[in-house]
């Protein structure tokens, strides 16, 4: 029996989103108000999705609480109450856009979890903004 | 890198369920209350799904916000508080069910949109009863 | 003990804004798009407020089943699926404003329920726009 | 046009995750508060998605009125306000974990719905918690 | 300067609604399903309400981590996973209706607070159906 | 008919809480992660409720639509995308706790609205933690 189970998760997080290599007009052209130098923010809303087989004896796919310790040690205490650009090694190089902040997480828990579940990462910059990514 | 990112955005319309070429009975008994001849409405919601592969300097999809003016302009300016079944060339002949309306916002926002991006659209009628469409 | 308790519903319905007194040009410029001739619609979230004394040996303030049943039959049954301007009595000759349908509503439900209890509805039209009404 | 639908429901239920072959200390350590003796308790939520061909004519994928009536019978009737382990046939025998739930509730819809449909059923146990099976 | 402040918490139990003092048979009549004798169960929601004077030098009305330690040690701690009716004092002999459930709450809550603020606790048996206590 | 009306909005914002006449320790032991000299930030949802008399003719309490424009001008334009720390005079010498921003902004609609109405504002910093004021 082949299932998927899901791990809500959040964090509050500033931001600033810029590309090094563009100018100041660049930047301030392509990203708009979220390139303010001086950071704006968000609550970040994760959704943590692994898919395998349900153990057939304890009718777990795995337990979420586990599950919820490992979201808990590589994402919220790295990325909780941070300033992505400032506070982490993951996005000193790197433009915090949703789309790389879902790429970072899910290779962070890729690492963490039985290489026989497959993993999806959702993540909500807002209520209408948001991203998936598989690892392809 | 390939990534979905999602929109969402919402509009108020009225619609009555009807086929042409049934008689009213019909109409009656297979739509019920839908088919109240004066019209009933909802608020519908509506996720704008596409995935394609991310840029690797500017670290995005898709600038979500030219997403969302081509929404505007192909769903919310068109539909948003019309009578879809009369204000709109779109229904004049074809049942506003939410299949269809999803099928129609799909063709709208496909002509639109880069033609390395996958798209689908997820429609609410109401909390409790929604549609996905993918082009297939 | 006193105590609120709260009952949610909900319904689908057409309207359109629109002031008899008024000359079109005066309606569509005050209400814009809530004034096509043609109406448009919304999923109304209602939720019905009830406050009293707890009676102490049931340990109900009322039966929300009963309270349900009211609301059923004073509000669903009148106004889902329908068109209010022109498939209601309450509103040929009242504009349907999200204040009205509150006041109309509460006149209703304040007939079935017992005179100790106060009451308050309020009515969403929108996840955004909504109003409260308490009888004052 | 291939289309999926989607209709939610709920039931609240009272259940206990235990596994018959192990020990009572195996089992409190494996489930912690969730093998509680006394059991405790859920409003589950659950999404019914079915995936097929739209019928041109009517523009209808299948009536979600169908489709509710199926899991009010299928699923409310049967677990709403119900002891899982208890009061249920389903669970006498089966842990009655969010994976398992899932996956009977598959099974009864299954047998209810048109070969040509496929089926999908996301359940939550919390919002925080929750599991999707296909039948695979 | 006044304030209000919520803070919102989360737990999970099975409880059954029965009145000693009343027969089976007008137990059955009066709860229906919610008298079940193998229980049913809830996630319950809870929202706490504070009001009072904020501090013009920190700018907070209070510490909600405090509060939110307070709710911990008060109610989830007591609550979570529990049988109501079985697993706890409060409920051995008062019936666990929302509006008991609220009543207690408030109660425990009230000792640890400080004199100065007015509380209110709302409590979500589902989400459909609620209950607000503020101690009159 | 004494009515209120309810408007939704949202800004996404980075802020640091922090007390300039307290010493770094201070600061720190007191607002722990919120205390981040690099900021943090958040997705604040605001909801604005005006109450008064409902114009018996127009069937308005007040133009929701104009209510919005007001929040824009005074409190979206300012604060969206900003560093409520740096970017804003009126967080430059006060703590920018939900309480704060609260009353800013009560005062800031206060002078926009006409005297007849009462208003009161309700400020989301989570989903779990928010605060209401209304000018006492």
């Amino acid at each position: 029996m082949r299932i998927s189970a899901f791990r809500k998760a959040h964090f509050n997080a500033a931001h600033r989103l810029h590309v090094a290599q563009w100018s100041d007009e660049q930047n301030k052209e392509f990203f708009g108000l979220c390139n303010n130098p001086n950071y704006h923010g968000h609550n970040y809303n994760l959704v943590v999705k692994i898919t395998g087989e349900v153990d057939p004896v304890s009718g777990y796919l795995m337990d979420l609480g586990i599950l919820k310790k490992i979201i808990d040690e590589e994402v919220i205490d790295r990325f909780d109450h941070r300033n992505l650009n400032l506070d982490t090694a993951e996005f000193k190089h790197l433009n915090p856009t949703a789309e790389n902040i879902a790429g970072v997480i899910w290779n962070k828990l890729r690492l963490r979890l039985d290489k026989n579940l497959e993993l999806t990462v959702t993540l909500y910059e807002t209520e209408r903004n948001y991203v998936e990514y598989s690892g392809e």
